[in-house]
């Protein structure tokens, strides 16, 4: 016969653990991974562990003289009762104080920053789902809905002076009703922003919105850990390749700003409700929404004025963090829910700079780092060792990397060539899943010039060289014969041709230009480097040998360089659901020196130098 | 030839005025109604009346040894000055900072409530206009148009952790290049609601939500004067006389919320456009709006569910102030101006009593003091002396006061007969406009009715006498004619028949089982009153020897009563720009004791004796 188990629900947790009768509360809450403070260990002297049962008396044994001690009229009144000294007679059900709590004990991510909050503890969390359980209305209690929602959080939680928007009690009058008056308060900041059934529980959504690419991230808002992610192309391209092009265009057609705005919202609301029907959750419970971009990216998708921004002297409409409420947006977000969008830091230096910083700890130690997000436009971030400094700008490398403007380019997806070697008896390629090649993807093309001017195809000006093997005559200019018609899925022989080569070379003499004035401005070699961090999906594939080779990074040891994969994805999710990195968003936002590259004395003379090979 | 005169202007004010030079600018900000604090006179001793002259040196005389002897090299880079030190040379722009204005000066309104704040001076009011100019955007001051609002609001007003959300951002960068770089903030609280040209000022809306009538006050918000009123009929009407009937209908027909909502915002924001353009001011300025209604109207306001409040225990689903977006609740009002609900006390005691409360008065001074406000639904309070009590209920006297259900009765409007004399020679009227008689309005009723129980027409049961001087069998009962056909202005004879008298006798029974209930709970006789406050419009106009006559009013001497007004509108308009009036009436929700009339013991027999006469 199994042995008989209590059933012990922790509120606002909605924690339930069986335990042995006879136990006390401290242990079931130990149980259930909610440590209560007890600085005397258990013996009711310090008073600490207090918790909450309310109109359950006979669930535990009686008062302990301790208790009538240790706790005052009122707080008996309330039901208070220290967890060490009550024992567990029959199921019951507990409210747990948050000052009863070992605060820091969820503690899942070493803070670096030097703040007092610590990422995943309750206190950081941008949004705290509190279940409660409040007093039924009836004709001797007739304070209203919200009342007594309002009053169990001050009495019970400590919370005080909220607000709750029309908005979101409209739906607290049913949901009372229908939950046996159990409800599940979503709290941000002082604002309720939405009332959910009591099991249900808050769900965020990190984006980072690229001018190509938009990726969106499905965030357990309790814990910050990702349950889905998902890729989109961005739709905006149809108006503008380029933010620039894209500028212009809202600027000559001022009605366009929402056409653009919400074809990138339209793609967000879209994989946020692909996402929440993949893990099988609510689209009512998604509570958070954040999103990174650059500068033209987030005003675009704020339909902040672009004309200022599009023009010299190049100023946001507001660098400061942006916030209105997702439904504003076009999103289909109910409730109260906002949409935050972290600070940028210039008009060509966004959010996305300062998650991908934030992601990948740049600046929070004393070393010299350079962090490059490489994409349509290409941020680059440099930390001097010694000075506290955080040095940034940003090039329009264009989306060559990605694949466009090369002649056979693609995306890295299944078939792309990713890598190129040419060897004595011809060029080898391998393709992602190792089919027949389709095309060619960043990776590869980097390789595949790289190796051209290894074997002398290309001299150091990126100019095809005739009676090269492989070198033929193509429609406007010589051409490199890369794979035979025979050897590609397509049936179409793979070339490189001399506008690939010179597309590449305009991409990747950006960056090393912007590289080279970020150090001429601390006054650094590149020599002094401590580590290279690679963001984002090109960064993160590339091949570093062949990379240093076209001096695309600089040429240091391999093993300082880091590619982190998408860090300003992975800012945004951090930013999305802690306190903490939200405060560190802002600071380094205030921080980070703006370059703007086009009034730097030394940049055209670097970026000459730059296109040589 | 006229005198040469110094122009000065004084921001964030806007407010300019012309001095003769020499003169110090303690002189003219005296002039200006600014004045500044000075606890030495003038001496320069006390440091107190800094200013702030930026990029223009030469229009003052030169810094003398107190200014640097008493201000920080800091302060003075800011371009601060000591306005008793510095001598008008030229024109000048001056930035007067709220730390150096002797706060309490621009008092109007005495404040009986123990604040700290005083209504009407800067600190109180509930949107601030600062007029600033900001730095221009160069090459070498990149920050976004936001940022430099926000430093300016930082650096010289000490304001900080400013927002502002997308919607008010868009406005800025047009406004700011438009007009030079100045700009009007209208900061609420910590948030930015609006960006406006530098000279507009903002406006705020007051509105009184009745079940029969919409009020509707324009007020500037920087001192709360009206400046234009209107009034028009509730259009929800059609979907109810009463607040039951509304209310089954919308939870019968949840789709009609938005339907019912939607018609009294209509009237708001067409009574909104009519009075802007009446004072010639722009729909841009409003910036504020305040709404009070009893509890089912500002449900019904903000579709919060009804089911819960129509049914027992009769509870709302907020009965704390409820704030949202104008713009969300379909108001023609841009950028997050906020539309403010104050607090209700219970089901049927809404923030119409509470502003009501608010603006007569009652409570705060030491005295027993009985508040009436007479309307579809009467909302009676009484605060007795020495107890701090203010207790309050309210009941549904219906519409028949405002000239409903009476078959000749009309809105207290022009041919509307408001007094009625029984002479032995017959009955003497007089009508509003003192031409031929249409019908007969709320106060020409009471009249009547006292009259002909005066005269003997009606017994003390308010049944008509056979008989008796001009009364004649009518279709259904005996009827008393009042106005011959022959001097109406319709041609038709003004008769009142017994359900009339009945109608009249229901409601102000209704009333005065009320007022007995009241005075009952606080153990309290109606001598024991000091005052009695007639609120609304009804209340004000009504014949007080007629109204004791009937007992529709305790009969106390007539110097005790006072007639107020609509002071649930004028308790609107202080919550809507004062922070003083809306903590006030947060306590007053608070502290207002509810009495449940169908669940009070001795109710039913209190309004079986209301209704003899």
């Amino acid at each position: 016969m199994p042995e008989h188990k209590i059933r012990v629900d922790f509120e606002p947790f909605g924690k339930r653990v069986g335990i042995a009768p006879g136990h006390t509360l401290v242990d079931a809450a130990r149980l259930a991974g909610l440590p209560l403070t007890s600085d005397c260990g258990g013996g009711g002297s310090c008073g600490q562990c207090v918790v909450i049962v309310r109109d359950q008396p006979d669930a535990l044994s009686a008062l302990t003289t301790t208790e009538t001690d240790i706790l005052s009229a009122e707080q008996l009144q309330l039901g208070q009762r220290l967890a060490c000294q009550a024992e567990l007679l029959q199921d019951v059900k507990v409210d747990v104080p948050f000052f009863s709590l070992i605060t820091g004990q969820r503690l899942q991510v070493e803070s670096a920053t030097g703040e007092d909050l610590l990422p995943g503890t309750w206190d950081d969390l941008i949004v705290k789902p509190y279940q409660i359980t409040v007093p039924p209305a009836t004709l001797h209690d007739l304070r209203g809905d919200l009342d007594r929602v309002l009053d169990v959080l001050a009495e019970i939680h400590g919370c005080t002076g909220l607000s709750a928007s029309p908005m979101v009690v409209r739906l607290l009058p049913d949901l009372l009703r229908q939950y046996h008056w159990q409800v599940k308060v979503l709290l941000r900041g002082s604002v309720i922003i939405n009332f959910l059934p009591p099991n249900a529980y808050p769900l965020g959504v990190a984006v980072d919105l690229g001018t190509t690419k938009v990726a969106v991230y499905l965030v357990d808002l309790t814990n910050g850990v990702v349950l889905a992610a998902e890729g989109r192309p961005n739709p905006q391209i149809g108006y503008g390749e380029d933010v620039i092009s894209r500028m212009i265009y809202v600027k000559n057609k001022p009605e366009s700003a929402a056409v653009l705005s919400q074809a990138v919202v339209g793609v967000i609301d879209e994989l946020t409700q692909l996402l929440t029907a993949q893990v099988q959750r609510s689209l009512q419970e998604v509570a958070e929404v954040c999103i990174v971009g650059n500068t033209a990216m987030t005003h675009l998708l704020l339909q902040l004025p672009v004309g200022q921004l599009a023009m010299a002297p190049y100023v946001p409409a507001a660098a400061a963090a942006q916030e209105m409420r997702a439904a504003d947006l076009g999103l289909s977000l109910h409730g109260d829910v906002r949409v935050y969008v972290p600070p940028c830091v210039a008009g060509y230096v966004g959010a996305d700079l300062v998650a991908m910083t934030l992601a990948s700890a740049i600046g929070q130690d004393d070393r010299t780092v350079l962090g490059i997000d490489i994409g349509t436009n290409t941020e680059i971030i440099l930390s001097k060792r010694g000075t506290r400094r955080l040095v940034a700008l940003s090039c329009a490398s264009g989306p060559a990397f990605e694949g466009a403007h090369i002649r056979f380019g693609m995306r890295a997806a299944a078939g792309a060539i990713e890598r190129v070697w040419l060897n004595p008896e011809g060029p080898v390629v391998q393709t992602i899943g190792n089919g027949p090649a389709v095309g060619i993807c960043g990776s590869g093309i980097i390789d595949v010039i790289a190796e051209m001017r290894r074997v002398g195809i290309l001299n150091t000006h990126g100019r095809i060289q005739a009676g090269q093997p492989g070198v033929q005559p193509g429609v406007h200019s010589l051409e490199f014969l890369l794979v035979p018609a025979a050897q590609t899925a397509t049936g179409e022989a793979i070339l490189i041709s001399q506008h690939d080569v010179d597309e590449i070379l305009l991409a990747k003499g950006a960056i090393m230009a912007g590289i080279q004035v970020l150090l001429a401005v601390c006054d650094l070699q590149a020599q002094d480097l401590d580590e290279i961090i690679l963001a984002g999906a090109f960064g993160t594939y590339l091949n570093l040998d062949t990379a240093i080779a076209i001096s695309l990074v600089p040429n240091i040891p391999q093993e300082r360089f880091r590619q982190v994969g998408n860090a300003a994805g992975d800012g945004a999710r951090q930013i999305l659901f802690s306190h903490t990195a939200r405060k560190r968003a802002l600071q380094l936002a205030r921080e980070i020196e703006y370059v703007e590259l086009t009034v730097y004395p030394g940049f055209r003379k670097h970026y000459a130098r730059s296109m040589w090979l």
